[in-house]
């Protein structure tokens, strides 16, 4: 890692500076092409997703230009001086839309779209798929956790156990952005502004080998108290000595809290809370930790157990249940010989990685009278519904489902980010970015919405899209027939 | 992201600097205090861990400062003006002890030890663990997979479903040393050294809107060619088109390899197989790629698919079945007031939290004869099982599972990383450790080793540290006792 120019250029799969290498030569580097990014199942059997990433990809895109390191390890590889020339001299010169950070996103639907020369659009796939899996699936498993623990704090902890260290960052960063109040990660506050949370550690109990001095010494130097009360031994132990300390320092500390870290959650919580009150700190917070997710979290609920405050780790910063959002790039259309825009699609073996040909737009069709979402409704670049009176919604595969709308409002999810080469997006700031998906959650149903066994949300095509797609399936299989019989 | 002197100083959970703060202002933060790091449990069932990170953390402590801006966010986080200007001054200046990268390890066992004035020690926790979690899991499941492959190439194909950038190339590098072959990563192929690789995607093929033509222009620039046959329809287009190509293209290609991507890979590997070879090239590889792990590997060779190359992406690069690692990082020993060290320990509600008190050392012991290992002996700091005749090994929980070695050689498995403050180590290159790692899995018996049900691999504490431990609970819980009758 000793390069003073290291820059994220090569974060990048092989083969798309091989494929770019083919297209330079072959004088196609240029032709207008247009990717969707989109993912084809939504994850942990949720019924909608929240889209992070937005942020990083505006930096990562700031910065896209080869460093001369970069440059001479290609070489190293075996690259031509006379391609090495053009890479050294690319910038982003196309155009990128996305949805907002914060939105509610739904399986195939571009999240991302990129209109670019097609070199250039492919040199950024792998980057831009590598941030928006990993960044929407945390924001999107911490806004489950936050429906389950409804208004109560709910802080990530999960640094430790992170998939390294942009993990931890990107992750807590999308974690706020999917509802969570704080993180323990400093830095992740310093970069992002997110609220940052924590007191002590078993060590510190150990540190003085005695767990009423330690306590001592941490309330004389702060003047908010959790406890972490498990060291030795919760009841008998750590939440004794956290009264004695409390009733010590008096009006000089605010005992914010007790942290019970292992154990039995429910057990310990419900009788810690009854010594706190009993010693007549009503006000005194329990906070747990201790590889808890939304499953565990439901269990405590059921339980009544006496939990305040959640802390999240491991089972959030992983998104330990399913680790990987499976978003792809696919290449929807492309300028042809003579300048004309031709869609293309790309069939395969297994039926669900079909693509939709064509450069589309994504619209969320909002009833007015109820203020709620009926669908999201993808159509061709030419299209508008918001001028429609009426559309008619129904499901890509089993067609005989559908339904007339009417009275609506037709938005469309994408905005502009870069055009042209220019970013033309300002990020709003972290807090309107989760106040944001909190409203934008509201347009939705809550059957939509619950953890387990959501209804389906409706991504429908416009039948301009539908058919399009479907003759572009006849023409393909017409080929490979004809080849099968050359 | 936006500060230019962005440091990893920050990268540490609140708690940490909150402890230091109670420390230094009770001026105990320079008392020396002894660390291990540790998992508890071996991941996905397997019989043995393989370290990686250790890199990592070197490259960490070099840049062990806080930086101005990492000094003004804690201000403005509330921390005071003298607290800071000792946070200013701060360097590592402990010492650091660890097993090499690459190195065999199981549960319970300090992997590293850090000895160092309590506040510095402290403030390394969360880093370290972030860095060792991530990249052992990674390298522990790459040894798996490279077990099942045999001696076929194994390839990293993983970023666009990694958990982020830094997971992208640190576990690739990690994969590396469990015995991958190649990355398609090329930032991580500049920074480490790994091999490579990589040709095209189905938007090449899209972008020609012609399977064939896409393939003649990739062979046209690149004389090894490894077609993706399955954008359209793999037996009646893809590999046909490929044949096609190579056939014309004679000696100007080497026609390397096909790479299946979707769809039934048992099937369509072995019609593949017969189609090539009567085209005659039978020297001609199949790659194939598309969710593959351990289980999907051992199915397909069950199968008897004609599989030559494998990629592996999403499985491997976020350990999918078991995305973290639990590596923990606990205090075993500190200088008490009178400057003697004091050992502690931590218990528990939940039992295996337990720690094992005491400065310790690692030792692996091999039979003299068989050039096999034993077992790994955990001793006291100042115990020489080097120089023993004979050493007891018994199980530290069912202690009547025991066994007398004589004729062994006793390895100290840790390497002196930092001393004082000074980095005194070279790593090795990365095929070195990669080598290391297959040599030193050869002194253990394939019952260890083996991916499913492995037999249990002793790591047992000498009878001097087995009492101490005894001992430390039973004063500790002497103690909690009488806590509860105060």
């Amino acid at each position: 890692m000793n390069y003073i120019d290291d820059s994220l250029m090569l974060h990048t799969d092989l083969y798309q500076i091989n494929m770019a290498e083919t297209y330079w030569y072959d004088n196609i580097h240029n032709r207008n092409a247009v990717f969707d990014l989109y993912f084809r199942q939504l994850p942990f059997g949720n019924g909608y997703g929240l889209y992070a990433g937005l942020e990083r990809i505006i930096e990562y895109l700031q910065n896209f230009h080869f460093s001369e390191t970069d440059l001479t390890y290609l070489k190293e590889l075996g690259y031509q001086e006379d391609f090495l020339s053009y890479l050294r001299e690319l910038r982003f010169t196309g155009s990128l839309k996305s949805m907002r950070e914060g939105e509610v996103v739904f399986a195939n639907e571009p999240i991302v779209r990129v209109e670019a020369p097609l070199a250039e659009a492919q040199l950024l796939e792998t980057a831009l798929l590598n941030i928006v899996n990993y960044q929407t699936l945390i924001a999107t498993k911490a806004s489950r956790i936050r429906q389950l623990v409804r208004n109560s704090p709910v802080m990530e902890f999960g640094t430790r156990r992170a998939q390294e260290m942009d993990a931890a960052v990107w992750g807590t960063r999308a974690a706020y952005i999917g509802g969570f109040n704080a993180t323990s990660n400093v830095r992740a506050g310093k970069l992002f502004g997110i609220p940052v949370s924590g007191t002590h550690a078993h060590s510190m109990v150990q540190a003085y080998r005695d767990e009423y001095a330690s306590f001592k010494k941490y309330a004389e130097r702060h003047r908010d108290c959790v406890f972490l009360v498990d060291t030795y031994d919760t009841l008998n132990s750590g939440v004794p000595n956290a009264i004695k300390v409390a009733k010590e320092l008096g009006n000089n500390i605010d005992f914010k809290g007790i942290r019970i870290d292992s154990g039995d959650l429910a057990y310990l919580s419900k009788e810690a809370r009854r010594m706190l009150d009993a010693a007549g700190f009503t006000n005194t917070k329990i906070y747990v930790s201790n590889d808890l997710d939304e499953y565990t979290i439901a269990s405590l609920q059921a339980q009544h157990a006496k939990i305040d405050v959640w802390g999240i780790g491991t089972k959030l910063i992983t998104a330990y249940d399913q680790p990987a959002l499976g978003a792809v790039y696919k290449l929807v259309s492309i300028e042809d010989e003579q300048g004309n825009m031709v869609d293309t699609i790309k069939l395969s073996g297994n039926p669900e990685k079909m693509t939709t040909p064509g450069k589309k737009k994504v619209y969320r069709i909002i009833n007015r009278y109820n203020r709620h979402s009926e669908g999201d409704y993808l159509t061709l670049e030419e299209e508008e519904p918001e001028k429609e009176e009426e559309i008619m919604l129904f499901h890509p595969i089993h067609t005989y489902y559908k339904k007339m709308v009417s009275n609506f409002d037709a938005i469309n999810l994408h905005q502009d980010i870069v055009v042209d080469g220019e970013i033309v997006y300002e990020s709003p700031n972290l807090l309107h970015i989760q106040n944001y998906a909190v409203n934008q959650l509201q347009l939705f149903w809550d059957e939509y919405k619950r953890t387990n066994y959501p209804a389906e949300y409706p991504v429908d095509l416009s039948v301009k899209l539908w058919n399009s797609k479907m003759e572009h399936i006849e023409t393909v299989k017409k080929q490979v027939g004809e080849n099968q019989h050359r």
